[in-house]
């Protein structure tokens, strides 16, 4: 049985972005394949979602590899598709448990040179904490929002600011939100207007969104 | 086929409350025969979800029946279980289409003499229409939030407020909040503490949860 | 019964938006209170889901009342927040069974003084309906696709232009389909890369989105 | 990447409760940082749903720490918001398989100083577990009822007394019940009036709410 | 376009049963073609959940065509499968919102020859209604046991009563409780051991269910 | 607002196919001016799921429109794409309440040329009915299998015969099969190997499927 | 934290059933503890569910322990009810990955005293193998029908022979029939008449309900 | 507890097929009785779904065993059902996370002696991957889409070749594509006719429909 992958090699002409490699699903031995592949045509990887075990085997193997582990993500070379912005994007989170997600995306954006910050812990059960941070918030061109349990977030602050606003449920909690599925209904049910969503858990997803639209104003 | 409807006469004594007749599944036909039952026992009839046509109908048949067309429900009987109490409950609600379900809660409490106050359209959304009346609503005893769609005003009531907070998830909206089963999973989500949940829709029975509280406490 | 409508008027302060009215769960008797409230304020008025029947009500009250019957809105009064743009928005969308929410979308943008143009059929069942225009969709900055059945629309359109992309799902088809919950979870599972998604015949949220995306570029 | 954790220390002036740490998602580095913060501004720390593993290491760190191994809580410092009230709370279980949430709502309210009693295994399938010991529950003042599988003991005890009740669905069962959703759904639809409802397996959030109604008979 | 209906008519000789017909989905046109070819075979017919129009058309075609109404039932000729029993059937319902389903259960019993009796309206919501009548219901061979809403009455039932037991859930209630699902969830999960269920509504199948055991047992 | 439609007019060459037109979601008007750019183009028209009130409105405008009232299908000119073979579609059904759907695939079959056989209510609970006709089943070259309810027909067919199956769940029945989607889940769960499947009620398609088979042995 | 577990022990004179014990969600200690308050009031132990390390632990207790690890039971003292009787229960089944399902309703029968018969792979994708065994199958009393994916079994045996059948989903196979919801559904909608079905591998309920009808006979 | 396993010997007479067995539901202990069986009477073993460990335990046992770790396949045997074609079948996959299910597909067609080319990576995020191989795709005879995620591939393929198409949802994503519904129901409603679909993951099936083709044809 043979065949060729077929590596997305010409997205970053089409879109200006590179293709991440989704490492969950994969096998050690089919990650090691598909990072030989794509480094031999001087494209760089960006590996998410890849556990310790599989990272440490990339990290032995490559030397510039870099493993983020809190962000469970994994980066090799150094040709990444800088762009000039003065943009800057504030992701926005409810709580530490939420924590992977948020920092999956703020380093997509980072690899990107977009200037990033993360708000951690804003949920809105304590409503003083994201008011206290309102004005700060403010100075930021495109706001990530990520939060598990109701995802009640995402409707307080896209009522209060006017920027573009990118949702993403993430699947922190237990009983009926244990999967995410409630944080990300609720948000595509927001009272709020004009608030657009990712799948759960897709961090890198909402990066992507927001250079899309950071890409059009720059 | 002979059969005898078993109205609960004896929750009265046992719980202190009436045994409400749900109106929507039940014909004219059968209406009228349970209120003529229930009636010929000098026990008061409350008839919920009754569309208008079942409601004139019996209203032509009984001089003291009442209608409240907003909240769906129809009233025969004078003898309703009033209690002696100076505490009040406050009912909130996410926007004018939770209007049916906030006011079945509030004439279900007033007919037991309770004092209400419901309090319309403080969807988070626009959050100074919540944090503006904040100081009054703090003046009840128990809360019922009554909000359809992504239903995140209990979580933000519930984070700012210390009472009792029955949540009513409301089926209005449209895609993925259509049933009001968004609205649920998000109060039962909720991160805020303590938030106790009804079936959608159920105003009803927010009341007589609020009336269990007000009775423990008068 | 006594209790006040609070209508959102410092929306349009906040957010630079005005609060549409959702007409769908409303009565006509409702709808009519909130239209007298809100126009006495000198706000305007915009409806969206709401019915021959109701909207033809409202036409006989209000003169300068202008009814979308296509796209199922109403308007009344003049005083929309226009802005000053040079960006435009292509709205693209599978089949003609998604007109509905498709002018909804463009109506809702078009009343803040954006440039439109919807690209209407041209779903991937046939691709080259799609590649003959897409030079000429390459033109716009911001780009809303909407499509119900297996939503695949969003994703190709996603693998081939730059832009910000607000993905709409539509409620048309059968079986598994039905309820446009397949065209949702697809546009979330899309393999293109950030692409973000509204609720199910959310064209004016999506153009919300939009709007927020073309005010920050602006 | 830097980056604050914003706990929640204001809870205690506000609503009179502390802000519990959800275990469950939170790694060991990350429970050990979050409790250094909290104990560092004199709070005390309640954690639940924490397996022995993560517990153990935390024993080891701090000496007043004390672990519940059968309700997966772990306490401390000493400073609980304790109320003075002679109010008393009964905890109703349908099984020894629920005893975990039953646990963990006993724990949540005996901190603050509600005295607690529960009543395991009275399971509505052997009806007389219950009837026997009716007199006596009938002695607290609010009432909270852990069951799985189909949950009907609510029901049965609802319509037999009189406090109020706060039902808590446990994810024990297997097939249609494995996940607690029916449990969940069943006391939702309670033929029983006023039956309020928590998220599945959430014995903490049940005494929150039994706390709300003590703190506000007291 | 031309085809045959193949009417089960060995049905009777195999399983000493006959094929009932299910007029839900079918035109006036296609049962009155079915009724022509079953009677032609001097079979009788037996239908179920037809409505009133489609009934009338029928009664004014055939002689003997007898309209149960309050069972959407409609039978015609007489040639039923009497079965010589001195066993008993008690079918007992929660509420009279069940009255449809019990008395499809009831009638498709009676047409065999089985004796049956209905007790209404003994929810367990007030306990003491089923308790009165338990050493009558006990008399009984067979319980069928028909309840909506979160179906608490089958586990009762089957912790108090050894015969055997179908439970049988209806459609009736409102939110998680709509469409019947949460009384089946809770009467597959019953903690009463060995109780069989049928399908939402399935008044018919749970008197062929009983019917088999009577048989079985004469 | 200005559109154009863009039907799909290539299809008959890239895939030898038409496009059909789904007639349920579209409102008179609409399918009226669809019709009249097809015929513009010397293209047929076929338009499935419209009802009567729509279909006698387009045979009022055109005199060569056929309406299939059972099969709820409307045909108009005679350009069909017919294809020269001898293979035979066999369309086999669970009983009369399928008719729709069988008769929507084999019209979608005639109107290409092929040779077409429904073999109405073969329904397993009744076996002999289908084994009694299986020699001549076996006959037809491809096989469709239409069933809703349990969808049982298609494993029992799969285990007996080697020809190509399709199967379309059907959506009749009630409670948990009211919607097909027992039917859709059982079919492609069949533990019979090779049973491909279609969507719920999707005729048409099985079909269409059918045709690319007859067109590649042809 | 005080309490004491309520064993059903009265559960033998009032249904002459046995408690069971569900072994999945308890802790080793729990069933120890559990063990030891049964067999001290000299009743027996019937553990369901039990995975090999717990039933190790408990063998190595107590002298007279069994374990039937096909079944996942352990039995603990000899007092069982067995019951006079000459009836005979057969239990077949789709497929030879249903072995725990059958084994434990088999096993839990002839504790009882009951003859039971196991038939094993019968599945309708091979009909010959249930035809070969019919008249077999035809001499027992009462049938149990285990079968997982699309549970065709139970629709095929139940058109073919007139004994009450007790159907049992099974939670093999992947896709859509995964968790036993399939064949359960498929179960529930079954065209055959009179087949009552259990929860999701409930072996051991259908031999209770097979019991019951058993017992009514006997 | 005596009984015997009926393998369907008689299905490679009856349809031209051997049976595969189902390794991921059973037992070492299982499996080696069942290859004993098998082999016992001449027929060959084909496991699809076995791990490693399993899959090692045979091949110590059988000589002629051969494992594809990749497909997770274990054969023994060799009188495998060759058959004399020269049809060909492409299988198309979106992403080389769909691998194991498409070699499952190939190798289940290998063995009959149908001759396959597996196309992988040719997902429509990246559009050219597929358009750059479609003269070469459109050589086969019959084409089996894999696809995770949202599942477009088929849309696309299936709108621009005309054979006959077979798609096969994979288990890939996170979030709502978790578990392959929203692929399966995505390929279920796809705009493209005449796309036939397998359950989630069943790439041996799609061999086999494709089997029932080919044979058809050849």
């Amino acid at each position: 049985m043979n065949f060729d992958i077929k590596f997305d090699f010409q997205r970053r002409d089409r879109l200006g972005l590179i293709e991440a490699i989704w490492g969950q699903d994969k096998s050690i031995d089919q990650l090691e394949r598909l990072c030989g592949n794509v480094l031999s045509k001087n494209e760089v990887v960006f590996i998410t979602r890849i556990n310790s075990e599989k990272a440490n085997y990339l990290l032995d193997l490559y030397d510039d590899a870099r493993f983020h582990e809190e962000a469970n993500c994994l980066l090799i070379g150094k040709n990444f598709n800088k762009i000039i912005t003065n943009k800057k994007v504030a992701i926005i989170s409810g709580g530490s448990s939420d924590l992977a997600v948020t920092l999956e995306a703020q380093l997509a954006l980072e690899i990107y040179g977009v200037n990033c910050q993360s708000f951690i812990d804003v949920g809105v059960a304590g409503l003083h904490r994201l008011m206290s941070q309102l004005e700060e918030i403010n100075k930021y061109d495109v706001l990530i929002v990520c939060a598990g349990m109701e995802g009640a977030l995402a409707t307080v602050v896209g009522g209060l600011l006017a920027q573009p606003i990118i949702a993403v449920p993430v699947s922190v909690g237990y009983g009926v939100s244990k999967d995410g599925e409630t944080a990300l209904n609720s948000m595509l049910s927001s009272c709020s207007p004009g608030i657009a969503v990712m799948n759960i858990d897709n961090g890198y997803g909402a990066a992507m969104a927001a250079l899309r639209i950071i890409k059009s104003i720059s």
